[in-house]
């Protein structure tokens, strides 16, 4: 299982409550690739949401994201942290 | 307090230890401007690192990787999170 951190912007002056809807689409389906977004972080004004996820790869993340109805190509592997 | 994710770009094949090297160098002197480096992850093939951070401003959080050797001008707030 590794751990990746996935980039998605134009979440221009999303809310808290359309932010915690928009994970709960990933949380519903993301069992079926094996995924669990463990946590996901917004800035309204240059509208990036930053996601941190656990998996067995960038594409499974990346299809559960297209299918919860917010698609990125940008999904970083993350083998190092501190 | 606020909090920022940071993203810095460059650091292909860095190590865990430097990683870990590089953060120490963020802590040792973070308290000069009341922010707190919490967590950092690397993706050593893109040469992408994410930091999140607590503390009183984007700029504060900015002049402390600069002093650190490893500055960014990319710094998000984040008011929002699930």
């Amino acid at each position: 299982m590794a751990k990746f951190m996935d980039v998605h912007s134009g979440f221009f002056g999303v809310t808290q409550q359309q932010l915690a809807e928009a994970h709960q689409r990933d949380l519903d389906i993301e069992a079926d690739e094996g995924v669990h977004f463990e946590q996901a972080w917004l800035d309204p004004e240059s509208g990036k949401v930053f996601c941190l996820a656990t998996g067995p790869s960038k594409d499974a993340v990346m299809r559960i994201h297209a299918r919860a109805g917010h698609p990125t190509a940008e999904v970083y592997e993350l083998p190092v942290e501190v």
